[in-house]
């Protein structure tokens, strides 16, 4: 089963409330979810992720299909059962990986050719396969294949992709047919020209997926550009179907993305900083490695309710990162991700409160921007 | 306070059931200590070590004073709130680390000239710098700063480092003078040597220290030579005082070690092997990171009842080790943990039911030693 139910929408805004059914449970949007590329959300365990309110985590189609593999996956019972998360996870298509990971990657018409990054085999993975693949994994949300262009690139080159896209969609719908349990999304592409986002959007509207992502953005353009292209491209969009922005999720990604109307986001930035020592705090990042912290007895953000942040300090957490102890990027991982979702929870908060542009406002009062 | 209680002693061995107690808790013994070395148990929290019941863990008093400085530690409200553990902590004294880790070591009657392992930084410690570290530290249990030989040493070398570390138990003693919430415990040395062995014992309970660990052993001599050394020391040591055997635990030196008389160990083998991918199972040590548990969607040891073996597989876990995720070595860790502090219970448990030996030889039926 999945079903998407719209709450409330904005006033001032596109921003909407929302909320997921699927069969592993619910999931309140806007979402921020967790990354779990290798069947893990690095450093974290399955009940500190429950335990910070982690709705649905991904799993990364390519990374399993290499490492372990996705038939030893299906052997396991799956990914929930294998990972030991039992609630919603969504799948990407591998196609992202390919492109940028594999080695050596031919793209043809049914498919694409390429050398692992690990070992240098040659693989193949095609809009099936990756249907095949997720099938395995058994994730809630499956992403389809799509081809997802470079930027900057050529608009008659985006138009070929979209195209292609296109078409493999189509693929991919008729391999999922007559799968109950797992909802496959389909991926708006056209880069940054409005014309062929209006095609891709008005093509993709005809499958009647039951969600839809927007593809092909925070691949290297302009911010600005992002949100011109989100603020174009959600109101073509299908009111009654979720939308997911994929790989962005900083706090002020968060705030603008559902600004224009997005719902879904993920990121590896959260975990990915944790491991470099930085952290979310209300009033902007921190360098918690950094000197000025060795001394410093408050928490890693002294607005924040986690169990980190109540019982650790930065002088703390600084020592053990400096002394490479895992338990450093532990802390910090957890506050991050904590941070993340909780910030995504005030903001359906306050569209539930219909104070969302206000809860906007304070955020780029009090957070210092990069 | 301090408070060693004798509550039972083994009719067919020199094992005994007793319990301390201390400001931060009690203990029950025979114990394992996990090591935390860097104010850390690598890869575990706080709240885990709660929860696979850890009465005490040990701080290194070397580590901490070069990084991040026993000062600091001591500004932060000592090493429990640093690290966020309430329950009680033994420091040792440094010395076997200044010994064994740092360069360019220079013994003299007033201490030890060495050189960081670390930076190189000119660095001195003595009998009375290691209690005032480990006053900053404000552990439960503080051990004496001693002079361990090597292994072999002359009858002669130990001779006289033996007299020395009398006369340095003195000096520690005299510097912890007042200190009421801090235990002294001495340690007896003389390597091989039955009479020094007895000298040195005859010698430090003169001193009447609150509790006495055995050192000089481990340190490269044959098994044999160190439980034959045991058997010898511990009738002559007061049996109102615990007994600690520094630097040992493994399962196997855990029942001899109590079948000789000791009522309390530590080790870093556990964590340490967790870290390179080797397991405790009820009937032996298991390498998980190779490749006959690919597929392999059992527990890591079918009759432990942790978390880990109640939620996760082998597959899974060598999946993780593979790719070097972090949670890898944290379900490796936390497993092998669970497992020696099960295993001393269950010998508490087996002394309290006066079956010690029963349990001794169902150990080694079942138990294959490397
Ligand atoms: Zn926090
Ligand atoms: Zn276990």
């Amino acid at each position: 089963m999945f079903n998407f139910k719209l709450i409330k929408e904005d006033k001032a805004s596109k921003a909407r409330l929302g909320e997921i059914t699927t069969n592993h449970g619910k999931i309140e949007t806007p979402i921020f979810m967790p990354v779990g590329t290798q069947a893990t959300v690095k450093a974290m365990s399955s009940r500190e992720l429950e335990e910070i309110n982690a709705q649905i985590i991904l799993g990364n189609t390519y990374h399993l299909y290499l490492r372990p593999g996705d038939d030893l996956i299906a052997r396991a019972g799956g990914l929930h059962k294998f990972m030991n998360w039992q609630r919603p996870i969504l799948t990407d298509s591998g196609g992202f990986q390919v492109f940028s990971l594999a080695k050596l990657r031919e793209i043809k018409e049914e498919g694409v050719y390429f050398r692992s990054h690990l070992d240098g085999s040659k693989q193949f993975i095609s809009p099936e396969k990756s249907m095949q693949i997720q099938k395995n994994l058994g994730s809630d949300i499956v992403m389809a294949f799509d081809e997802c262009p470079p930027y900057p690139a050529s608009r008659d080159y985006v138009d070929k992709s979209l195209q292609r896209t296109l078409r493999w969609a189509e693929r991919c719908q008729a391999e999922m047919e007559g799968i109950e349990n797992q909802a496959l999304f389909g991926i708006i592409q056209g880069g940054i020209y409005p014309e062929l986002r209006k095609q891709s959007v008005e093509e993709m509207l005809k499958f009647d997926f039951p969600g839809y992502s927007i593809g092909g953005l925070s691949v290297g353009e302009p911010k600005e550009e992002m949100y011109k292209m989100l603020d174009y491209t959600t109101p073509l969009m299908a009111k009654n179907k979720p939308r997911y922005l994929m790989g962005v999720g900083t706090p002020e990604d968060l705030v603008e993305g559902i600004y224009h109307g997005i719902d879904m986001f993920d990121c590896v930035m959260p975990t990915r900083i944790a491991r470099h020592g930085q952290i979310f705090t209300a009033v902007g990042r921190k360098t918690i490695r950094n000197a000025v912290y060795a001394e410093d007895f408050s928490p890693l953000d002294p607005e924040c309710d986690c169990h980190v942040c109540q019982n650790y300090s930065r002088a703390y957490v600084r020592h053990l990162l400096k002394r490479n102890e895992i338990l450093g990027v532990r802390l910090t991982t957890y506050h991050n991700l904590y941070f993340m979702l909780n910030f995504a929870q005030q903001i359906r908060q306050a569209l539930a409160a219909g104070k969302f542009i206000d809860f906007r406002d304070e955020f780029y009062q009090n957070y210092q921007l990069k």
